[in-house]
Parts: C-alpha cells; sequence; structure tokens
C-alpha cells in the first residue's frame, strides 16, 4: 500500500535507503502538508487554512503547531527518515499535535512549555519511525498514534516536574458519573458542528473549524463531506446517549468521530455505500470510546487526545481484510 | 492450525472469500453453538443447556445473552465474513458475552441496556474481525478478547452518558486491601466449585453453575474434568493466597482458572501429564492475575471481566512453542 | 542477530530442538552470569560483584536475587527451553530482579514473600518465552519486559491477598504535584550518580551502586563508560525538568536512563557517533517516561519497576532500521 493522499505510511520494514533530503525552496509547502496531514490531507493550501485557524485561535498556539512541525520534520532529516515521507507532511503531523499540545495544556505563558514543545516533537518522530515499523506488519498507518503516545508522557509526567508544572495544581481525580442538561438547541449543534473539526487541535471555537473544515474543503470536497458526516454522527450519538451539552457544544465528544470518518470512507478505505456504513458504526463507536477514555485517563490527569480515534480506527482497519465488502484505497 | 472443536480462529490474515451463509434452518444450531463457545465446545446441545443456566439465572440474563448471540452473528452475516466460522458459534460468543455484561453491568430494567446490548454486539463482531488478524500473526485465537475489550469500553464508559447509567453513583475508587474472613468450610467449598463455572457469564449462583458444567460434560467428559480440575485449582490458590471467603464462595477467584484450564489442557494444547502441569500453573497464575486486575481496573470503576483468562492464556499459548514438551492440537 | 553479549534473544518463533542441559559443573557461572545479564552482560565476574552489592545491601537481598534466579533457571531446563539461553544467563535475569522485587515490595521477613520471589519466578519464565516469541517478530529482545510484567502483576495484586499482605495499609493514592526543593549539592550529585546503578535492582545505597559498576567495568570497559554517561544523562534531565532533589539523590530518576543507554550504545546499536546521540535522547527521555509512568502506577498502589526502560528502549530499537545512521550490533 502505497498512499498518495493521507498518512499511509512507507510500511517497508527494511532499513530504507536515503533518499535525497528536500531543498530549502520546498521548507514551506512540506511544513504546510504536515499540518494538512493531521486530517489525512496532502495539500498546502489545506494547510495554509489551517495555520489561519491556529492563529486564530491565538497566534501562540499557530506558533506552538509550527514549531512542532518544523522540529519533528527537521528531525526526521537529520536522522534520514525515508525523504518521500517527508515531503509528503508524514514526519510533521504528529509534531505539529505535540507542539500544539504543549502549549494548551502546559500553558503557552512559560518558556518551558516551549523548550517541551521542541523536546516533545524530536521524540515523536521516533515514535512515529517505530510504528511505522509495528503497525506496518499488518498494513495499518500510524494514525496520530505517534502525537497520543508522546502527548500522553508529556502531559502525565508534567506534574512531576516542577520546571514544567510551576506550581499548578495537580488534573487526577476520581470519576463521576456525568451530570448536566442533555437538550440541544439549534445554536449547540451548529457550533457543535464546527468544534468537532476545531478540537482536533484542542480547539473549542466554532469559527477555527469553519477555517480547519474550508481547508478540508479545499484539499477535497468529498473529504469534507465525509468531515462534515463524521461530526453529524458525532453528534447525534453523544445526544442519544445523554452526554451534557455543555460537553458536545464545545466539540468534546465529535472530533474523534470526525476523524474516523476520514479514514474509513475515502481516506484508506474505498469510498462506496458499505464503506460509508461502517465509517458511520465507527464514528458512533468513536463516541462511546471517547467516554471510556476520558473515564481512563481521570485518575492519571491524562487527556483523551486523539486516542479514540486511534484505536477506534486500528481496529476497523484491522477488521476490514475479513469483511470482503470493504475495499481499501491505493 | 484450523481447530474443528475450539474457538481456535480461522487465521487467514488475507482477504476471506465469501462463502455461502448459513440456511435459516441452522439458525438455532447456530446460536446455540455460539453460546457454548464461550466455553470452547462447539455443540448445540451443550449450548441448550448454557441457555437453560442462563434463564434459570433470570429470564433477562438469558434473553439478553440470546440477543447477544444473534445480533453479532447476524453481523458477521451482513459484512460476509467466513462462513465456517459463523456455522461454528465463532461470530457468536463474544456477543453472548457482550449482551449477557449489558444486562448485568447496566440494568436490566432499562430500556437503554438491551439497546446497548445489540449496539456493543455489533461492535464485538468487529473487534473479532481485528483480533482474528491482529493475533494470528502468531497463530493465537481470538480468546474471549473482543468480549473484553467491547464489554470495557461499555461498561467505563457508561457514567458519562446520562441516558445510559440513570442517575446511579459511580464504581471508581481507590484500591484498599482486601479484608474479612478467610477461612472456608465445606458449603463455601462446592458453592465455590460451581460458581466458578457460573462467573464465566458473571453468575454466582451454585446451580446456575452445575447447570453450565453439566453442558460442558455432555459436549465432552473430558473438558467436563479439566473444567472442574481448573475451579479447584482456583479455589485452593484463592485460599492459600488469603482472599477473602465470600468472594471465594462467589465465584469470583476461580472463573478466570476454569477457562485457562480448558485452554491450556485439551482445546488448544493436547492433553498430556505436561499440558495438566501446565493448566494448572496457568490456572493459578490466572488467580493472582485476578487480583492485580480487580485493582487494576477500581479507579475507572470497570470489571475484571475474563480479561485475567485472556491474558493469560494468551502469554502460555505463546510461550508454548518454545517449551518442546507441549504439542499443540489439531 | 545472534548476540553474545547482551539479553538479545535467539528469536526463532519455530519450536526449538532441545539441546543438551548445562552440567551441574556449570550451575554456579550460570547463575552468576544470570545476575549480569540484568545489565546485558554475560560475564560471570560481573555477576559475583553483583551478587556482592545485594548481599552488601541485606543478605536477604543476596538470597531473594539467587533464589529468583535459579528457580527460574531451573524452569526453563525443566520445560526444556533452549540451552544456549539458559548458559547465557538469559533465563535466569527476569527471575533475579522478580526474586528481589518480592523481597523488597512484599518485605523480606514474611515466608509468603519467599514463596511469591519462586512462584514469581516459574511465571516469569513463561512469560520470557511469551515474549522471545511476541517481540521476536521485530526482532526485538525481551528486555526486562518479563519482569515487569510478572513483578506488576505481584506487587498490584498483593493487597488482595490477606496471606501476601499482612494487613499493611495500602499504597493506592491519587496523583499530588510534586514538591520539594530542586537543587543539587556536591553530595547529592556523587550519590545519585552511584545510586541510578543500585536502583536497577531497587536499592538506594551508592556504595551498593559502585559494587554494581564495578561489576559492569569488569565485564567490558566500555559498557563501564556507558552506563556513566547514562546515569549523568539521567541526573541533569532530572534537575532540569524540576525533580524534587531527595529523589534524584535516591536513583529514582535515572536507573532507567542506565539501561537505557547500555541498550542503544553498544549492547544492541553499534558505538558510533550517532548512536551516543541517539543513546543520550534515549536516556533523556526515560527520565520523562518514570515521570510519567511514576503517576500511572499511583492509583493503583504499583510500583515504576524497569517499565520505562522498557518502553523507551522498545520504541527506540523499533526505529533504529528506519533511521540509516544507526547499524544493528552482531
Amino acid at each position: 500500500m502505497k498512499q498518495v493522499n493521507g498518512s499511509g505510511d512507507d510500511l517497508a520494514t527494511a532499513p530504507v535507503a536515503p533518499r535525497p533530503p528536500p531543498s530549502p525552496v520546498r521548507a514551506i509547502p512540506t511544513l504546510l502538508r504536515g499540518l494538512a496531514q493531521v486530517d489525512f490531507m496532502q495539500s498546502a493550501w489545506c494547510g495554509l487554512f489551517f495555520a489561519a485557524a491556529l492563529f486564530a485561535s491565538g497566534w501562540k498556539y499557530g506558533l506552538f503547531a509550527l514549531i512542532g512541525t518544523a522540529v519533528s520534520t527537521l528531525t526526521a532529516l537529520v536522522w534520514q527518515v525515508d525523504g518521500d515521507r517527508v515531503l509528503a507532511g508524514l514526519e510533521g503531523f504528529n509534531g505539529a499535535l505535540v507542539g500544539t499540545a504543549a502549549g494548551v495544556f502546559l500553558g503557552p505563558e512559560y518558556l518551558s512549555s516551549w523548550l517541551m514543545a521542541a523536546a516533545g516533537s524530536v521524540a515523536a518522530t521516533i515514535v512515529t519511525a517505530a510504528l511505522v515499523r509495528l503497525l506496518g506488519t499488518w498494513d495499518i498507518p500510524t494514525l496520530t498514534f505517534p502525537f497520543c503516545i508522546t502527548a500522553a508522557v508529556l502531559t502525565i509526567a508534567a506534574p512531576e516536574f516542577q520546571r514544567l508544572w510551576h506550581g499548578r495544581t495537580g488534573l487526577a481525580g476520581l470519576v463521576e458519573p456525568a451530570q448536566g442538561p442533555t437538550g440541544l438547541g439549534w445554536a449547540d449543534l451548529w457550533r457543535a458542528f464546527f468544534a468537532n473539526v476545531a478540537q482536533i487541535f484542542f480547539m473549542p471555537q466554532w469559527y477555527v473549524g469553519l477555517l480547519f473544515l474550508a481547508g478540508i474543503f479545499v484539499a477535497s470536497r468529498r473529504a469534507g463531506v465525509v468531515a462534515s458526516l463524521g461530526s453529524v454522527v458525532g453528534i447525534v450519538t453523544a445526544w442519544a446517549l445523554g452526554s451534557p451539552a455543555d460537553e458536545i457544544r464545545a466539540g468534546l465528544l465529535g472530533y474523534n468521530a470526525v476523524l474516523v470518518a476520514l479514514a474509513l470512507c475515502g481516506v484508506f478505505l474505498a469510498v462506496s455505500v458499505w464503506s460509508v456504513a461502517y465509517a458511520v458504526i465507527g464514528a458512533a463507536s468513536s463516541t462511546g470510546v471517547t467516554g471510556a477514555l476520558s473515564d481512563f485517563f481521570t485518575p492519571v490527569g491524562g487527556h483523551t487526545l486523539t486516542w479514540p480515534f486511534c484505536l477506534t480506527t486500528l481496529v476497523f482497519l484491522l477488521a476490514a481484510p475479513a469483511l470482503p465488502r470493504l475495499r481499501r484505497t491505493g
């Protein structure tokens, strides 16, 4: 499987021969593709919209994302990771998320957060190389597992280190059953629809999500439609199960559904009636998995990140070859 | 490895060609085999005893189990999973457990629990397909991993969703060292012996366990003896380590030992003096693992399920090819 | 890959033909090599220093370690594990750690702790056989994963069993951010340097670490230098991140860094400028991972053990083939 579009990894498990590294002129589009690959898009124009969305949510967050993308891409170059992967942005997107996560979860006002964004992005590239090999055994792409692993270590470890945590109180607690009104009004619905796309980068604002979604449409109208479908499935499932309305409105129960829908319908599995159905089941499942993982991380003060997307998509992609109604892309 | 008896999965990792689906006339025995496969038996008569045991514990639980078996089997048919697996009941047993778990842990009095039994059973079939491929790499069957994964998500997530949890208090807490009398009388011993078989389906009643054990003997007298051995090893180990007597009597420390003994002596490894010894070591180990996993799930409000059986058996089956004294069946 | 030096496992996944078992005359050096393999050394002289270090920390701990090594080695012989692995000490080192852990964490004054040291060492050999097969898929050695898995089960389960726990209070709690002075004086630095080596066997005394380090130098001067480098990196990283000084001084934040440095520079990857850099990145990463796993195990009352070393090294070894600057040894 050699994916041109999407973060389908080059799955060679043997040592990879070094390719000529990209020239400096290609640096900007490579970085932008790194941002876009978070949502499986391999388009610099899409990445430009993503950068705009991040800067719209706060210039520091935009900078955190760019630093993460640049550091992880540079790490891949220094250690001579396969050049095709670098150019496609596949060595940048986990760093983009690690960098942003360092800003959001450790606080953009501390120098230490900027240093950890860089250090974490170095680590993300090594974790990526490890997972390309591990998951390649079953022809499965890394998804955002490298980000999830790196950012989980970073955010769970942070309170143990006083120069990272700066005396704040801890986040760990015991799980309490969810409470609060569950009814959704029109304003909740449309805000949730866009926030689901923004929360992939940890942002709750609807207009940030609008910019992200516009970027996806610029890269591929079909992907834009599928992402929208995923967002709707996430909202409907969360409402049906009885999530608090304010969590739905903030996009916390739907961002994984957006990513799962994209992965299962068009990116890794060819579009068909069956893959649409599969994507809907997957997106709905990921909403349940979001609840479980949110509880799982509560006693250790961890964040849910995109673990629900990664784990759900891993299961659904592993299962696909045994289900003859589904076909791989590429 | 192509197992006729036992949940040895068809381990093809390549896409499977669709076979003709089973005719409606075969539906009843297929469902009953689905129940029986929870204990590795591929016998409709055994499944009839299992159904009787479940209805004896409460008609709603019997219905939950049948719905789970039917929905997961049907899901496999719709998505064209290999027909041999369906007919053998291998696409039903995880659904049987997911359905029963939904009834037991979410409450049989709520409509939402019935809907989640069905939804979870759809998911269990997809998880099964994923694990057939993943574990097939090492020629390892899925065991009840698909049930454990699906039911863990379902039960840990439930308190996050108000329409599933209905305002009950949470289960999460911090681990406290076990307390209570550890001495076992005769009445404790024989109740524990049968309850160990019943708890595989989350039931504590000795007469329910008696019916389950009778079903195993109907399918295979050897398997009945091995299951009995596992139950005894579970009791002895738990007593020796100092478990509270009331937990032993309820079967909570021995149901994994029953399943481990079956798996390691007769189902996946050929019966011999050495595999009996291996099964005894495995069954005793699983009792210790039960204590560890019970603690592990406490802070997130999760249930131990058959995780100890799955993880212990996984390790012992992975190890078997390096131990020349042991031979695979089939 | 057939490693002469270091715990590189014989990675055959097919059933292994039995070799003639070692004669009794070879028993003593085999046991000593078992101790030495904890730090990847295959030298009986090194093992003698390790035994001296353990007895220096307390004669009971020395005895726990020897019993663990002997029982796990004997288990491998009884079940006919490949004789080359036994002679190299590769079937002893996880038992050495399990035995010592049983003494340290369950209390050396209880008969039950001695029995669990033996039982756990039987289990460690089976877990080793399982992981040789599992990790062999990617040409990865078992590291101390078998110890980590067995000792995690043992220590997390112990409070559930009254004859193991003897009425002590539980260890489980919620994570609180670290506190306490972070400045390091000269006495902190040199104590931490040696304690980092001692804590691999759970000991905090600097002179115990000195004896361990001397043993490594006896086996290989290069390995001694690399272990020292790892210890320094662990101290510098922990100080830079802001760990409490008393934890650094006790070696709690650097013992994983020592093992990671050894693994990535000389044992599994050939020594070069690049592998030194890789080892430094890995050792620093493992210090962060130590913080994360310490928090992860807090709510279940577990211990960090050498999980940070195992997981960090697993990732870095999986990644290595994709990074052409690095070469495997052997």
